[in-house]
């Protein structure tokens, strides 16, 4: 519905690697809109993000039906398309923003809800500048995400805490597996998860260790040392009988080569792809003769949303939901934040931060957190996570599959000529 | 508790790869025998299967709480410990099958319960021949068990069901995040399951074309042609923006080498490990140049039990139900099967097959349940997966995690002299 009587519209998008829950944030933003009303006329969605509002590809959420919009809130992934694409300085490309400001005055846009991780936390902080560079009235403001829970400030970005669930319930259960089969065969299981600078995801599977299960974890902030990993895998085989070991895409060695990087060829000689779990397998194998077996999760983490935290998917949504608070009191250049304020009861309240503050900051995992020789996380680090990965939100399932929302997706008539990005 | 009064024990062995129901058959067993213990005094299982048979060393189930035993319904891998560990035949290798009487007759043991795939249906019917030629009572009951769905006469195995619907289930998570990523970064993913010989787990990715998604199936039992390949993902990418991709680990060329074998050395010149998936990404990437991501899933399908299906956890129980039946009915040398008798609604009968007609015989996909192409499934193959993935069966959880049980496995006292594994 088009903008009237002073009300104006809103624009959302997603950002970077979608998650989970990224559609719970989206739900929160759009459902709070819809609950004013009376101020906010719609929400244009960005088809595949900032590129929809560039390209004026926009998608009128106000086509879709209350049920398809709480549906958001149970399906992963981004349902309105995310991208890969950075803004550059206004001085450096004045040309995008220009046009930016162009298609939000011809759709009659006044916020701005962009939904991302630190990358799109800078883009969305030089958005909120152009109300005073380009003289258009436009409120900017962030809803985190991110499963490398690298964002400053808040105490944890949404999509963390389901990445970190699956990560955790899907080592224990392989770790089951492993010690079942360790006497004749498979002593040692190698999980691969993402985090390229930070080890928050690895982190999650240190909390199997409670159960039990012997562990050794590779995180990107303790440089590899291959000598002191192999003694502590022999050591906890001839304890255990067999251990798990989840390594970080990110782990690397002292002279910051990642353990992915083999220095291989194929046979026509190109480099050769792979990830880092073959190769700390086969350096077991080397070492110390054991049979493995090993697992990359790439997309399958982020994306599962039938083992969301219930805490995550929450957040998610609460966050979106204070985002458009945060607009209609007026605010400019922030972030709605986790703050927790008790680890034993969960308690936490939302907060709000500065993007300036937030934007290109990365959290890294306190030292604290990570044990003395390098290999495990503190009780620290536990209480920390625990809570995050707390409660299950199961999807509705038909047919033995989950039941997740493709929107309709309906586009808003271009009134612009047409802008080729570069 | 010792046999008394004519009642004698039985021995239940969990053999191979283990999956997310197996245990589910082990409570079958334990609680039927338990509800006829005027007959069954008691259950000892092989501690690492059929080596604790052979090394004397059995666990006395007797020992776990009706709680305990009711939890292994709901927990994944082997409780007792599995093995890779085939018998050769009575000729070349009756040593062992001599202890096996010797133990089993230390131990007042009647019937012998083996929990395993093809392999294990092989050993499970030398052992029922034992009971002729080495003249000692004995009846051997096999339940059967394998992800890989490959078992003869049996509509389906145990396992399998539960494999089929993690691969569904992830597969539709990646694509939905694929499909988000499409525009500007990713527009393959890949996902590698297990397979090595049938196809029927990869085929489970097909159902999720019904949810829209463009998927392409490498099955072993087609030939991969790399032009056909090719030029079928170029179409789905065109058509659709994106599309995944399921490679069975038993993918193979013409010649009979595996996709997963590159022929690529590391830096030391060791043959380079690394799975299908990468392998078949990075001929997308060459031959179409598009971005890529690739998943191994490895053991989390097979452990997978926080998504079990529960047609398969139910099946699993009842199957080793009947085999307890079966022994009491003074049968020998079976195996219980699924007998289907109707797709929708599904319906089934637990029928009953020789086990001289299931050793050694390997199930593979019907060529009808392939479309002509090779990469997809077909409607009939349809009708048959989607029973069996239907329904959840949800684990309990603690704090974030799954209530997964571990036994107390007290080991019953020894009455032989040791025995050595050759």
């Amino acid at each position: 519905m088009a903008a009237s009587k002073g009300r104006k519209n809103a624009f959302y998008a997603q950002s970077g690697g979608v998650t989970a829950v990224i559609n719970a944030s989206a739900c929160g933003v759009i459902e709070t809109a819809r609950a004013h009303r009376d101020v906010i006329a719609n929400v244009y969605a960005g088809r595949n993000g900032i590129i929809g509002a560039l390209t004026e590809e926009l998608i009128d959420t106000g086509k879709e039906s209350a049920a398809a919009i709480r549906a958001l809130r149970t399906t992963p992934a981004g349902a309105f398309g995310s991208c890969r694409y950075k803004l550059k300085s206004l001085d450096k490309n004045r040309r995008e923003y220009e046009r930016l400001i162009e298609v939000f005055r011809a759709h009659d846009i006044a916020w701005f809800f962009y939904n991302g991780g630190g990358d799109s936390a800078d883009t969305c902080f030089k958005v909120s500048q152009l109300s005073q560079a380009l003289g258009y009235p436009l409120q900017a403001i962030h809803v985190p995400k991110t499963v490398d829970n690298d964002l400053p400030i808040t105490d944890c970005c949404p999509g963390f805490g389901s990445v970190a669930k699956y990560v955790a319930v899907s080592a224990l259960e392989a770790s089951f597996d492993v010690r079942s089969m360790a006497r004749t065969s498979t002593k040692v299981f190698v999980l691969e998860v993402m985090g390229r600078h930070a080890g928050w995801i690895a982190a999650a599977g240190g909390l199997i260790e409670e159960h039990g299960i012997p562990v050794v974890i590779l995180f990107p902030e303790i440089e590899f040392d291959e000598a002191k990993f192999i003694a502590r895998v022999d050591a906890l085989v001839k304890e255990h009988g067999y251990c798990t070991v989840v390594v970080s895409e990110g782990a690397h060695r002292a002279d910051g080569t990642f353990l992915a990087e083999q220095g291989t060829r194929d046979a026509f000689g190109h480099a050769q792809l792979g990830g880092a779990a073959p190769v700390v397998a086969s350096m077991i194998k080397a070492a110390l003769g054991h049979k493995f077996h090993w697992a990359v999760a790439d997309y399958l983490q982020r994306a599962a949303r039938h083992i969301a935290s219930k805490t995550d998917v929450r957040q998610a949504y609460e966050l979106g939901k204070r985002a458009v608070e945060l607009a209609l009191k007026g605010r400019n250049a922030v972030m709605p934040t986790i703050e927790r304020t008790s680890d034993v009861p969960y308690r936490y309240r939302i907060g709000v931060a500065d993007l300036a503050d937030v934007a290109n900051v990365e959290k890294f995992m306190p030292r604290d957190f990570i044990s003395a020789d390098g290999f495990s996380i503190t009780e620290k680090c536990r209480r920390y996570l625990r809570p995050l990965i707390a409660g299950e939100d199961y999807p509705a399932y038909r047919g033995g599959l989950p039941v997740y929302a493709t929107l309709k997706n309906v586009p808003v008539a271009p009134r612009l000529a047409p802008f080729a990005l570069q």
